[in-house]
């Protein structure tokens, strides 16, 4: 079992291919547990990959409505060996610490048009104002820079990717097993570089749920390109949070679901 | 906006195809909530796909170790159209259904070795005892099948699909926008028909991450068979629960990374 880098590790396993049998070894995507302790209460143990990990915790406090900027965090010691993270906020509690309980217990107000399932959401989801344009071209060529940026990792089959993107190049890219850390982690490096999201674009190998749109709105961003496929609710959600969702986007085709005004002809 | 039948719908968008672009509509996964309410309490909130609803609050109840066979259930309640279940249960409250509260904010117990992050675990998570062999052609041949019977749902390209497997044939099949939906209509639907498990295989669309090994052996399911990669927990639990996996099985070619001597040469 050797660390080949953080992220990935040596496995053993047996490969069979036809009627033929090898023992080999492989790459494999890391999963660990990282715990959260906010104001020295155990607040939450994430399953995530390495990396990252200050940007994981600020975007997903922040996506939680746990604070509201970085300057909310009065410390933050990370502790990658035993896989524990301390966080130290001005406010102390917030109601949204307390409601993040109740994440799975609230409430399913607005069955029909509207769609928050989860208390906190309430608090942090909002129809996003920027406005970007962008090209059937430049999605096509982002497609194909994700797939070029997880290169080492599309081996070990088990990653979700996600980058910042503006004027054709990537701000920030990472990746983890976990879909919702991929969008933690893009917003925590967001907000550390205190980079502004109204005029940029995210581009993810994963599919666009419900949740997913949520969070892009709350990173006030305009416009999702994805590999993979929408579903219905993320759908409708995106419609009514303003939000663009580029699916099935690979090599020279993609589909647009909503707000198409932001995809222009060259 | 058409029903074409249940778990999808047909919804408009713009295809782009290099420089050509089409309005047109196309098969969405669906994506709904459903609310269950335990013994006239709100419990919690699923975002799945619409399908098998009493299988899925059958095995997400169990395997959470609210309760502990079919009979425990007093009566359930479906209202697909609200998308609320009512159950009740001979017990009531039960510690599991504190303790679900807590699933996201206990102590790490126990980092090297074993892996139970989360309360209910603790009380349901255990060392598989049934035994099978399975030959490389039984493997090919079933992620042939599952791949045929999620032919129509392909399409959406936003589904998971699993199956309960003997002897070559599908005893069940399902398909979920969430991998853990997943196995909680396998499981519930093993459950009400009272199938034993021990026997018997899943075969799975998804990645194999910790939470799904845990899932596998709490089911007492020996053997899991994925299209997918697993991911460094999952082996790390897998080999200590005694669960076979089997990762990246298509067409002519599987990987055997834990509990290899259930695979067997023809």
């Amino acid at each position: 079992m050797t660390d080949v880098s953080r992220g990935t590790q040596l496995r053993p396993l047996i490969k069979v291919v036809g009627r033929e049998v090898t023992e080999t070894e492989d790459l494999v995507i890391e999963e660990a547990p990282l715990t959260v302790y906010l104001n020295g209460k155990e607040l939450v143990t994430m399953l995530c990959t390495p990396g990252d990990e200050r940007f994981l915790v600020q975007g997903f406090l922040t996506l939680e409505g746990m604070i509201k900027t970085t300057a909310d965090i009065t410390k933050m010691t990370v502790d990658i060996k035993q896989g524990i993270v301390w966080v130290d906020t001005l406010q102390g509690d917030t109601p949204s610490e307390k409601l993040f309980l109740k994440r799975y217990l609230t409430a399913c107000c607005g069955k029909g048009s509207t769609a928050f399932y989860f208390a906190n959401d309430t608090w942090t989801a909002k129809k996003v104002t920027g406005e970007v344009k962008i090209t059937p071209q430049e999605v096509y060529d982002y497609s194909r820079a994700l797939n070029d940026a997880s290169e080492m990792f599309k081996m070990t089959g088990g990653v979700h990717s996600g980058a910042i993107a503006k004027e054709g190049r990537f701000i920030y890219y990472c990746h983890d097993i976990g879909r919702h850390n991929v969008f933690d982690k893009l917003y925590g490096h967001c907000l550390v570089d205190e980079l502004p999201m109204d005029d940029k674009v995210i581009v993810f190998s994963g599919r666009v749920s419900a949740e997913i749109v949520l969070k892009v709105s709350k990173m006030n961003m305009p416009l999702i390109i994805s590999r993979a496929a929408p579903t219905t609710l993320a759908l409708d959600l995106a419609e009514e949070l303003g939000v663009t969702v580029i699916g099935f986007s690979r090599e020279q085709r993609l589909n647009v679901y909503t707000h198409a005004h932001r995809v222009v002809r060259e």
